[in-house]
Parts: structure tokens; C-alpha cells; sequence
């Protein structure tokens, strides 16, 4: 009973969806803080610090690491009260799949693994970073990302069906492209895959300028996967759009239905 | 009456629209998994392989193309019972033009051609990827793909024509561009096609950055065709923007044409 | 009288919205056919030819100019028909101003500069591409063109206000970039117009790579406005698509304007 | 009363609402004059000018600013009138506070802060092109403007969500792109700035070509980051289009409750 109530009350402190739990406000600027240092951390490691920074440095991760762990098995603790109408086990394992729940994942693991496996990958803990996709739970922005992210739920089918167009499309100009520059540039057109990195960029139109096409075939395939580039790049414009665009009308649509009547007998319908 | 029933059986074996059917299923998967094995093998071919790889990759090649052509083939016989209203041989010229007939066709052929004409181009056998698109037909995208192609199509007409003005504003930029920089760049503006070159690395936005104007005329001229640019490609993508929301509006008024009873008196709502 | 009936003809001939005109067809067939040699014989040009291929060069180009003077002093002409409640001169005027009588005239007038002014310029020369415009009047396109030239004429004043925007955003970013970037590349930003040509290439996404900033203000600066930049492609993109949008719910409004009825009286609304 | 009475008349001067005042009109006219006098100047400052020109180039500053500085405390004088139901010193406040104001301080400001700390920044003096916003004051484009600010502001809410959004990523991506590129191109991605550098170029599909990754790794996170800049590069792009769409909308809504009278019976359709 005791153990069921602690349970509770940290459930209230660390759930999100709650603005006006003073406690729970307190632990998420807490959260927030610590990801700042830990992101200001990351980006000073970047540069050659004296012995002392380094140390300083060590210390906050390693904090950081133990508060990160502590806040991950607790929110798994207490998943059960997310799903109630899931046994204990089903809710922990349902809570771990959801997307937050995976990026803290990520962003703790890489500091365990050196401690099983004897490897020392900075890349690895460069995943702390990932961290930074709390910041999106933050009440203010809440209501404009759900918009956002609805509308790429809805339209998620249509935008996965282009993009397999588009890499489909990619595919085949790379293995063309391959085939067609390889001869007069064989360092830069080395293999199928400096090919795909080369339709990435024209597709993309970014365009850095590090590998493009010389001969006349060349040139005149790239034009055309430029130009089909533009053209898929307005579809997934064009969905989304359509996808904010539906979204207006469905608001429209409900705040309309009052104002429809009968020809016949006058009646309001509905 | 024997020789039709097992033409019938073929054609349920191997068409597309059909998927509750366990033996076309298994058909679907094999063809599918031979298409990727191809593409593993044109990827894997960019690189310098040992002797007996190139073997493997020889008879995998060979197969392929055996089993893809027997394919063609049956599709060919078959595709009288696509159009059934039409005469044998029409049916199956226009089968032979539909899209994925031609996909097909440009896949095996460049197998045969060096036994006909003596030449070997390595460039004709990556075509093989063209078989990619046959993955469009799986089922799990075709609603959407077919969403996506039926904007294409209303809107045909308009995107051709936008095209049509972007080509030839195109034309009249590396007409203007050549004679303009040739004389400070002879070797990059050499011809009018480098000129066309510039336009299209412009127009698209890719910018690799390997050909741009130096003169204070190019610039100029450069920087009217790269907002051209920017204004004709938001014309297709609100070309296809209106098109995708059109087809909310047609599904919105579809359903609402179900509703139109009066729920007072009964009488349909027109 | 009979003069004035040469003119009705002349006008029936080379007037552009009538289909069924065989002679007039015949007539647009001849004019489309030499732009097309025109843009060849421009083409052509920019390579270095034999002095005899030159000869013939010159031959077309006398031959089009004198036919497309003709044609141009015809259509002045028979001006009178098109405006048939305007003065003479006045009808004569306002075509000449019209967008397609100045194409011509620019097409045109470049050969002749030189018999008045003592100059070649080989870049006045080509400026007969322009004739390629006439292409669009081709019947095929006229539709879809006027679709897409009608949203462009109902929402220009939106779109020149945000050129308008882009420009001053522009300028602006030239100016500081010039006085950020001028003492670390004195070379590349040696004055404010290659600030605005860096301006120009940042805002459009083209991004060449021949001119960029290597201070960190001038990359901060750059960063502002690239995303700028794509703040202000979106909204044109927006202006079109909401344009495109417009012309859908008008024709609808147009068809669904028999739908409606009174509450009170049940008749139909016109 | 004599006092207030100067007050009124040099609102009525300044005021920037009033079209039909030819003295205000020849008041904004000259304004505008001196800001266009002041473009020149500082677009021919970048040159190295004769002694005498810079001398006229310090005397027309010099003048500029008295004028614009008078101005200024004209328009905070009498800013009483625009906001008449606050207290002076309120209504001085929040005038002095809003954009043109703001816009106009920044452009006198930096030729006062010499005489202030004893600095010659030449970058602080060019922020007199900021002034250039002024022009859009200009009437004739005053309704565009406001329909494009208009979306701008309904649709802030989920712009600036997507920019959040997209600035996690681009703060995730360059971690890990340093971390990666680092030990391959230590003088291209020295520190964490650098790798931002290149997100941003990357992003806005800018790609000026100075940095790009060079190993696998690197490769395929830039080929993700440029798929997804142009993923959120579109959703901008349909928030801003889908808020033209609901302008249009509310217009047509507007216009249609005028004419909800039922022609036979005359009552007023709700």
C-alpha cells in the first residue's frame, strides 16, 4: 500500500502531460537543465580542453549518466499507471517501444558499453545528443507539433509510396551513372556507391560540387534526375500542403454543421 | 479446351491485381527476390571481383534473364484475357506498350543484342536496374502510388506546359550566357550545350559549382534565370498541391453524397 | 474595297485563335518551322563551323529576319481587326505594346542595328532566340498556359510584394556580408556587388561554392539567411498553390450553384 | 494649446496611414529620397573613392542622420496620438518598441556610438541599409504585405515549431558529423562549429561545395539530413500555403453571408 503510493506520486512527478504539478514542473526544468549542460558539454568537447575541463567534463557525464539512468527506470517503473488495462510486463515493454522511451535509451547506452565490451567510441557517446528531442515535449510547442505530426500520420503512406519512388529512380541513375562516368573519371566514379552519393546530391539539389558528371551522357542523365528531382520534391510539398489544407477544412466542416436544412419540409437536418 | 485451361491457370499465376492468391503470391515473391539478387550483383559488379565471382555473378545473370524472359513471354500469351474485348494480336500489342511490358522488354533485351549485333556495352546490361520499378506493383503501396499517379495525370496537361516555358526560357538563358561568356571563359563556355549545362545546374538549384559566369553580365543574367527558377518550380508544386487537394475535396463530396436523405420527411437530398 | 478585303484576309491568315483556318495553319506551320531552324542555325553557330556552312548561316538568318519583318509589319497592320473599336493608330499601338509584338520586335531589331550603329555584337545576334516564345502559341498548351498565367496575373501584387521583401533582405545582407567579409577575402568580396552576387546564390539555394564567407560573423550571417531564403521560396510556393487551389473551388462553386434551397420555403436558390 | 496644436500637425505630417496629405506625402517622398541617397552611398563606399567623393559621402551621412534623428524624436513626440487611451510616457514606450521604430533606431544609432565608447566599426555603420525597410511602407504594396504578414502571424505558432524541430535535428546531425568527419578532415570539421556550418548548407540544400563529408559514414548521415531537409523544408512551405488556402476560404465565406436571403420568401438564410 505504502510501496503503491510512492509508486503513484512518482508517477505524478515524472509524467509529462501535467502543467500544473509544481514538483513535476520542478523535476522537468530539472531534466531540461541537465540536457543543456550535458548538449553545452558535447560541443565543448569539440575543443581542445586543459586537463582540468576535461576532468570537470568526465564528472558532469557521469552524473549526467546515473540522473538519465535513474529517470529511465523509474518511468519504466511506473509505466503500468500509461496503460492500465495492460498486465504490469505488457505496459513496461509497450512504454519501452514508444518513441521517447527509445531515444533516452540511446542516449544511456553508449556510456555501459565500453564496461562490457572493450571499445571507446566518441561517436558512441556523441549519442547524447539524441537527448535533445525531449526538449520537444516542452508544453508551448506542443499543440503546433501535434498539428505537424498529424499531418504526417495521415499522409504517411503517400509520402512512404514517393519516397520509394524516389529511391527506386535513384537507384537505377546510379548504376546508369556508374556504368556512363566511370571511364573518364574512374577516382571519382569509383563504385556504385559514389554513384548513389552523387544522386543524392542531385536529387537533393544540394549540389556540393565534390563529384558531378563529365561526359555528355553524363551530363544529359543528370539533367533529367535533376529535373525528375524537382518534380518529386514538389509531390511530398504537395501532400503535406494538401495534408494542412485538409486539416483547415475538417475544422471548417464541424463548425458548419449547424446551417443544413431540408429542401422538402424545411427541417434543419442535423 | 486442355491447352486454354492451362493458359487461364498461368494467367491467374501471374497477375498482379489478384491477392488472395497462394501460388501467385509464391510467383510474386520469386520474381522479386530474382530482381534483388540482380540488383546485389549490378552493385556488386561496380567492384573489382575475383575470378570466380564474376563467374557466379555470369551464370546468376544468365538465369536471370531466362527466367524473366519466359516471363515476358507467358505475359505476352496471357494478355488476352487482359482485354478480353479485343482480337488475340491487338490484345497483346497493347500489352506489349503498357509501361511495365516496356520496363520489362528494356530489361532482357540489352542481354540479346550482342549475339545480333557484335558489340558489348556494359552500359546497355545495367539496365537490368529498370526492373526496379516492377517493385511498385506491390501491393502494400499501390493506393497510394495510385493517388500520387492520378494527380499526375489531371494535371498532365498544365505540368507539360509549365515545362514547355521552363524549357524554353532554358534555351533562350544558354543562347544569351554563351555569347556572353564565351569570350572570358572559352574553355567552360566552349559550346552552347555547356551553356545548357549552366542552365540546368541554375534552374534546378543544384549549383555543383563546375560551370558559373564570372562577367558582370553573366552574373546578372545568372542571377534573373536562378528567381525564374525558384518562381517556376513553386508552378509545379502548386500544380500538384491543388491537385492533391482536389482529390480531398472529390472524397469529401463523394461521402457526403451517401447522407443526403432528409432524416424528417426522407426524401433524398439532391 | 478591295484593299480592305486583302487586309480581312491577310488578317484571317495570320491571326493566332483560329483552328480551323487551313490556309492560317499552313501560315503558323511555315513560322513555327523556321524559329526551329532559327534556334538550330543559333546552335550551330557556337561551334566553329566551315566557311561554307557559315554562307549558309548567313543566308538563313537574311531570309528569317526578312520574313519575320514582313510578317511583323503585316500583323501591325491588320492590327485595326483586333481592336475594332479603337482608332487605327491607337489599335496599331496597343499591339505593338502587347507582350507577343515585342518579342517579335526584339527578335527582329538586332539585325538591323548594326546598318544604323556601327557595332557587332554577336550577343544582340542572339537574341532571335527569343522567338521561341511564339512557340507557346501553339493551340495544344493554350489552355493549361492560361490557366497558369491567370493565377500569376490574380496574384501578382502578392508576389511582387514579396520579391519586394526578398530584395530589400538582399540588399541589406550584401552590405554587412561585404563589410564582415571584405578584410578576410579582399579578393573575393572586393566590392558590394560580388556581395550580392553571394547574396543572390545563398537566398536562390543555387550555392556555385565560387564565393562564400570563411569569418565566422559572415557564416553566422549566411546561416540567417539561407533559412531566410527558404522562408521566402515558401512563400511564393504558398501564392501559387493557394492561386491553383482557387481556380478548383471556383469551378465547383460554378457546378454546385444548382444545389441549394431555402429552409423556409424549400424552393431552389438560382 | 498652441503647442498641441504644432503636435497635431506634425502627426498629421508623419503619420504613415494618411494618403490623401499632399504635405505628409511630400514629407515621405523626401524620406525616401535620402534613404535611396543613402543606398547609393553606402553601395559606392565599398569602392575606393577619390578624397573629395569621401568627402561628400561624410557630409551626406552627417546630414542623414540629423534628419533621420529628428525624425525620430518627432515620431516618439508624437506617438501620444496613435495610442491616445495610454498615458504619454506608456504610449512612448510601446512605440518606441515596435518593428519600425526599432528599425529606425538601429539605422541612426551606430553613428552615435563613436562619440559614446571610442570605436570605428565600419560593419555597425552599414546597418544603415536597414532602413531600406522603411520602403515598405510605401502604400501600394501596404494590402499584399499585410495578407502575407497576416499568414506569417496565424501560422507563427507551427513555423516556429518546425524551425525548433529542425534545429534539434541539425544540432544532432553536426554532433555526430563531427565526430565522424573529425579524425578523416581535422582541418575541415575542426570544431562543432564547422560541422554546423555544413548542416546548414545541408538543410537549405545551399552546398557551396567548401565542406562535405568525405568517409562512409559521413556520407550516409549526410544523404539522411538532406532527405530530411527537404521533408521539413516542405512542411514550411505547405503551412504557409494551407494559410493563403484559409485566406481565401474566409473570403469567400465573408462574401457569401451577404447574400443569404431567400429570393421567394425573402427571410434571411441563417
Amino acid at each position: 500500500m505504502m510501496f503503491e503510493r510512492i509508486k503513484y506520486n512518482v508517477y505524478n512527478l515524472i509524467r509529462d502531460d501535467d502543467e500544473n504539478n509544481l514538483a513535476g514542473n520542478i523535476f522537468d526544468s530539472i531534466i531540461v537543465g541537465l540536457i543543456i549542460i550535458n548538449i553545452i558539454q558535447v560541443v565543448l568537447d569539440t575543443f581542445k580542453l586543459p586537463p582540468y575541463a576535461v576532468m570537470i567534463s568526465n564528472i558532469i557525464e557521469v552524473v549526467s549518466v546515473i540522473v538519465f539512468t535513474i529517470e529511465y527506470l523509474l518511468r519504466l517503473w511506473v509505466a503500468t499507471y500509461m496503460y492500465p488495462n495492460m498486465s504490469h510486463f505488457k505496459a513496461r515493454i509497450k512504454y519501452a517501444l514508444s518513441f521517447m522511451a527509445l531515444v533516452d535509451l540511446v542516449a544511456i547506452l553508449p556510456f555501459y558499453i565500453p564496461f562490457i565490451i572493450p571499445i571507446d567510441l566518441r561517436v558512441l557517446r556523441a549519442l547524447r545528443v539524441i537527448r535533445l528531442f525531449r526538449l520537444l515535449k516542452i508544453n508551448r510547442y506542443t499543440d503546433s507539433l501535434h498539428a505537424i505530426s498529424d499531418v504526417f500520420r495521415r499522409k504517411a503512406s503517400q509520402l512512404l509510396s514517393s519516397i520509394l519512388v524516389v529511391f527506386i529512380l535513384m537507384l537505377i541513375a546510379s548504376v546508369l551513372m556508374f556504368n556512363i562516368e566511370n571511364a573518364a573519371q574512374p577516382d571519382k566514379f569509383d563504385n556504385i556507391f559514389d554513384a548513389f552519393w552523387w544522386a543524392i546530391a542531385t536529387f537533393t539539389t544540394v549540389g556540393y560540387g565534390d563529384i558531378y558528371p563529365v561526359t555528355p551522357a553524363g551530363k544529359l542523365l543528370s539533367s533529367v534526375i535533376a529535373f525528375l528531382g524537382i518534380g518529386l520534391v514538389a509531390v511530398p510539398t504537395g501532400i503535406i500542403s494538401s495534408g494542412f489544407v485538409e486539416n483547415i477544412e475538417n475544422k471548417k466542416d464541424r463548425s458548419e454543421e449547424e446551417q443544413k436544412y431540408c429542401p422538402y419540409c424545411g427541417k434543419q437536418l442535423k
